[in-house]
């Protein structure tokens, strides 16, 4: 995966730059989009190898408007990696905390500080579009009063200082991001798949589609409904299990399914994270 | 429930308000609370009679944090409303759209509104705290070049003009709101009932769980799991499903169910929404 470009939504040292790093490696080239739609478009043109995107998060849940993206497009998912979400204080690099008067980020990150607001209640908290860019924006600066809230590495890649380092109420704080590619990968170990689904709405038809796993002990890690929005009492399910849509049992799993369900679409088979869920 | 205080989360105008009037009636008396956690508090302690709760956005699916404050709580549900989100620019009366330069709000709804922008090349976006807040601000404004992006009624409350209306890019786009009371309530009609429960991460458990629903012909509407924050290899998982509590059918799943896990609650039954999916 050296040297590929990989596409993620936001400005350079966005977090999402952060775990790609994690799942292409430090010779990554990115290739910073716009919206999640663009990042989808890239890795479909050729534009980027790979495409990485956030997927859940512990305090907030799934994304689902990019896990219907991902169910639109014709990506498969290649990897998995959960990141911890770490807030950082910070400054030009000559600054000190008593220079600093006002405190810029994304009104999430703010929210997510409360804590250390409330013990400097001498800091303007600023909302800005993102972390990164509130970072960006620093390098701009020349008024020497300002600070923003990012991610260790945005302080790095723009070269700034990090005044305070995890200063995040919460520390339980985590962020699943999925690797895309335009087609699936070989690999060997833990394997965990993805799939969509639609059932119509009738009793016990949810549990006639999950005897197909339990039948042949496979085991489910995730699930999750949500109506249809095109067709009124038709709903989706979002599933992942343990195994690779290879291997013979999941294959039969997966005929079984669809001859309960009218539509179903394997998202990709990919290695298990050994820090995912 | 007529002269309820409702406690919701956000400034007065907010899209939560908006709910509380829905789902209390128009003699609701509002009680703005800076965070989710006050509003727990407010009901709890009585300052507030009911709480309105976000709890899913047809976007961004189920606002997992606010599910397990309400996990976390005595509070229990009572009803519940789904609305669309409906983005509005919203001015000072005497102003027009070629006067606007700067346009305020939370950068969630700048980011719903992205075509208004491009048809608008000129006006400048800018990242404020919330949509209802946006709005308030501008009437603290006399420079006559700024305006906001909020709902139609955060413009009513403020005595403000809607510009526009209904600017956002994606027009299904909605979010459903949780009633919350101390107490369970009476009611007639079809009701509806939130529980979670916890299960080991073993293959086929939640087929068995599922069972005690499918055996009874009890129709689950929406399914949802995530990991334990605090035990590994535990999940939580939360269900919606067709029924009250308080029917025979019903206790005698959630008896079955009990005998499957070790932890189970009943968040509450009450009128399902006409609205509702």
């Amino acid at each position: 995966m050296a040297g590929k470009k990989a596409a993620f939504q936001g400005e350079r040292g966005a977090f999402s730059e952060v775990a790609a790093q994690e799942l292409v490696g430090r010779t990554v080239r990115p290739v910073p989009c716009e919206s999640f739609e663009i990042l989808f478009e890239a890795v479909k043109s050729g534009r980027a190898d790979v495409g990485v995107l956030p997927i859940e998060n512990s305090l907030i849940g799934t994304i689902l408007n990019n896990l219907e993206l991902l169910h639109e497009s014709d990506l498969t998912i290649i990897g998995e990696s959960q990141l911890r979400v770490v807030h950082c204080l910070i400054t030009l690099p000559d600054l000190r905390l008593r220079n600093i008067t006002k405190v810029y980020s994304h009104p999430a990150a703010l929210n997510q500080c409360r804590n250390f607001f409330r013990k400097h209640p001498r800091l303007e908290s600023v909302p800005y579009y993102d972390t990164a860019g509130a970072v960006k924006m620093l390098t701009e600066s020349h008024t020497g009063c300002e600070a923003a809230i990012a991610s260790p590495y945005a302080a790095r890649i723009y070269g700034m200082k990090l005044l305070k380092e995890s200063i995040e109420d919460e520390k339980c704080n985590y962020t699943r991001f999925l690797l895309l590619g335009r087609k699936s990968i070989k690999f060997k170990g833990q394997a965990k798949t993805s799939i969509v689904f639609s059932l119509r709405n009738e009793p016990g038809i949810l549990f006639k589609a999950l005897s197909v796993f339990a039948l042949r002990d496979i085991n489910l890690i995730r699930i999750e409904s949500r109506p249809s929005r095109r067709k009124a009492w038709e709903y989706y399910f979002y599933i992942d299990f343990a195994g690779s849509a290879k291997e013979s049992k999941v294959r039969h799993a997966l005929d079984h399914l669809a001859e309960i369900t009218h539509f179903i679409k394997v998202l990709g088979s990919y290695p298990k994270s050994v820090n995912g869920s």
